[in-house]
C-alpha cells in the first residue's frame, strides 16, 4: 500500500534485532520527516562504521585501526586478562570503572546445539598471548551451558601456572529471593560468603 | 570507549523514536555484523526513500509520483473523502478493506497547546476538493481535544450540502469494561445503541 521505496525501507529496518513490521514504519516514516542533509549523514554513517571498524589484530576488540585502544594503553596491566564472548561484554565490563587489565574476545561460545567447536574461536591466539607476564585469566562469560562448557575447555588447555577465575554467581542485586530460579538460589547458597 | 565510527552510528540511531542508547547499541552492533553489501542497501534505501517519496499533490498521501495510488484509482468512490491527520493513518484505514472512498492528510491537528493553527494545516486544499460530487466527510481523527477542535473548526468551514460524520467513540473490542477511562464509559452510554 505504501509506495515501493517507502516499502522498501521498512523492509530493510525489520532487519535490525527485535525489530517488526509496525516498529520498521514507525522508523522509516521518521526517516521521511528528516531532513535531507539528515539523512545523508545517516546513510553515511552506516557505510563509515562497516568499512572502517574492524577487529583488534591482538585481543579481538572493535577497533578503526589494528589496534584497540585498550591495547595500545600501556597503563593497563598486562598479568590479567579478561576473556569474554563478544565485544559487547567488553563496554559493559568498561563501564565500571574497575577492571584495568586486558582483554580477549572470544567469538562466541563453544555450543554443541549450535555446532560451535573450539576451533570456530578466538582461542589459538588467546593461548599464544599467554607468556610469562600473564598471571590470571578471567572468564567472564554468561552462567549458561555454552558459558561453562567453555570454561572448562579454556581450564584444560591453559597451563596451570596461570590462575583461572570465572564471574561470580549469586542473586542479583535488588533481585527478589524468591523470585529466583532453583540454580540460581542453589548457586547462592554453595557460595556462600561470611557476613 | 567505542571507536568514534561506531559512536556516531550509535548517536544516528538513537534519532530514530524510541530509540535509547541501549538499543542504538544493539542496532549498530548488528549492523557491523552484517555484510558490506547489506549495509550499502540500507544506505541506499534511506537516500531513496527520502529522495523518491513526496506527498501527493491532491491529498497528501505519501506516494512517489505526483499522485498517489489512491487519488489514481478511477474506482474509488469520489463522494466521499475521509479526512486524517498524518499518511500512516491511511494506511491503517486500508488495512480493514473496507473504505471505498478518498482522502485527505491535513498534517496535523489544530492544537492551542503546540501552537498548530488551521493555517499550519492542509485545509485550503481540502476546501477546494469539495465540489458538487463530494456528499460525505469522515473526519477519521483520535478522538483527543485536538481531534474534537479540528473536527468542530472543519464542521463550520464546510457547506452545510456536506455531511460530516467522525468515528464511533466507545467501548474498544475486548476491552474491559471495568478498566475503560470514564470519558469512553461515558460516551459508550451516550452513544448506545439498540440491540
Amino acid at each position: 500500500m505504501y509506495p515501493l521505496e517507502l516499502q522498501k525501507l521498512i523492509e530493510l529496518f525489520k532487519k535490525l534485532p527485535g525489530v517488526g513490521n509496525k516498529t520498521a514504519e514507525r522508523y522509516a516514516l521518521l526517516v521521511l520527516e528528516m531532513e535531507e542533509a539528515e539523512v545523508e549523514e545517516f546513510a553515511e554513517g552506516l557505510l563509515d562504521a562497516k568499512r572502517k571498524i574492524t577487529e583488534c589484530e591482538i585481543c579481538g576488540n572493535y577497533t578503526n585501526g589494528k589496534h584497540c585502544d585498550i591495547c595500545l594503553d600501556a597503563q593497563r596491566d598486562e598479568s590479567v586478562i579478561c576473556v569474554v564472548s563478544s565485544a559487547r561484554d567488553i563496554l559493559a565490563i568498561e563501564k565500571l570503572n574497575s577492571f584495568q587489565g586486558r582483554y580477549h574476545v572470544l567469538g562466541g561460545l563453544i555450543s554443541t546445539v549450535n555446532n560451535v567447536m573450539p576451533n570456530d574461536l578466538n582461542i589459538d591466539k588467546l593461548l599464544l598471548r599467554l607468556n610469562d607476564e600473564v598471571k590470571e585469566l578471567i572468564l567472564a562469560f554468561s552462567p549458561t551451558l555454552e558459558g561453562e562448557t567453555t570454561a572448562l575447555y579454556l581450564s584444560k588447555k591453559v597451563d596451570e601456572s596461570v590462575v583461572i577465575s570465572h564471574l561470580a554467581q549469586g542473586l542479583p542485586m535488588g533481585g527478589q529471593l524468591e523470585y529466583a530460579d532453583e540454580m540460581t538460589l542453589l548457586r547462592s547458597f554453595e557460595n556462600r560468603k561470611k557476613v
